[in-house]
């Protein structure tokens, strides 16, 4: 897969993606990730990146035409399945979503900065918007991060033990059951003793229901669906 | 407000705390974030810091004992009024509980790496669960990073202009309104006159109206509440 990510501030994304399962993935091919910075698209001898908002009120936009050319120029150089654009006023991340988005070849994600971006650019160039959450952040670009994060490690082979991504939350619309690990008792408190038991269809069962409890208590919605 | 974090992979977070909004709310004395490096904490030669589940499963877990050293240390140091640990089986972290946190003092905030922490730490130590949506990262430094983003930038003057905040999207239960800068036209494409009109009561009551209609379309749950 390679992804692509224009962003204002590219220097914010260098140390999520240079570490742990992100770099693992770049270094056995998996994956190839490229920054660009939008300024070097900038206008004129400042090169302006944004401005005010037409209408009035606070907060600078990113303007269309850095964006544009930007866009266009990595457009001529290969086809994207997806144009992304991070944005809270958009359909929410699932695991769904990253699911799918794993399978696709190449990605490119644009970050928004400030108040956002100019509308047009919304309409004719991207084809989803994600938003990660209900709140807002300073920038896309840990969104971006967040979304890399949530498809990179769904490739096949990216985790070393594809069990472990499968029985994540969510894989199952149940959130995971609580896990533990040595020692098996520590300053008085003990480890579940069936989890010792070496029972392992009961095991399971323990899992499960432990699995299903706790999304009852915290996350009711999610048994809806 | 001070931050402390506790991380498996410290690295990973350097450039989201040294860019934009947060290094600006660091210099000008708004913030302190520290990054505890869990591995200083590990047992042994090794300085281990995690091992296999109990009970079977794919995935390891990080260990009781160093996490509760290293909470224990930062603890005797200072008061904490919360101790956060990033989560997906948890609350989904929205603008209200940014605003609420926002407001602190003091924070510490855990994050899980790989299959996650040992169920004892959250049961003692943990103050709050959060999670930053419905999709499993590879780690919690991530959704640390967001959540402090999410936090800092409603600090009373973090963000030079604080109406800018407080028209972001959510903090009224709607979606922002689209946005446009310069030019007025590019490529043919036209901002919506009634921007250029300077007729401010009218542009608010035009913009109230796709706010709503953007809301009512991409998440109208939100209208629901």
């Amino acid at each position: 897969m390679r992804i692509d990510i224009i962003s204002a501030v590219p220097k914010l994304l260098e140390s999520p993606f240079n570490h742990s399962i992100i770099k693992r993935a770049k270094e056995n091919g998996f994956l190839e990730i490229k920054i660009h910075d939008l300024r070097n698209y900038g206008l004129g001898n400042y090169k302006q990146i944004d401005d005010t908002q037409f209408g009035g009120g606070a907060g600078m936009v990113l303007m269309i035409e850095p964006i544009t050319n930007c866009i266009k120029k990595l457009q001529s150089e290969r086809k994207y399945d997806e144009v992304i654009y991070m944005t809270p006023d958009a359909k929410t991340l699932n695991q769904t979503t990253a699911n799918t988005l794993s399978l696709r070849e190449n990605i490119l994600i644009l970050t928004g900065h400030y108040k956002g971006i100019d509308q047009r650019i919304r309409d004719k160039y991207i084809t989803k918007e994600i938003s990660i959450g209900d709140y807002v952040l300073t920038g896309g670009e840990l969104a971006a991060a967040v979304l890399v994060d949530s498809i990179v490690r769904l490739i096949p082979g990216v985790i070393g033990d594809e069990q472990s991504a499968l029985t994540d939350s969510f894989q199952d619309n149940l959130l995971s059951p609580p896990v533990y690990t040595r020692p098996a008792e520590f300053e008085g408190m003990k480890v579940p003793e069936i989890l010792l038991s070496g029972n392992f269809p009961k095991i399971d069962e323990w899992r499960t229901e432990k699995a299903y409890e706790r999304t009852k208590e915290i996350r009711p919605d999610l048994l809806k669906d």
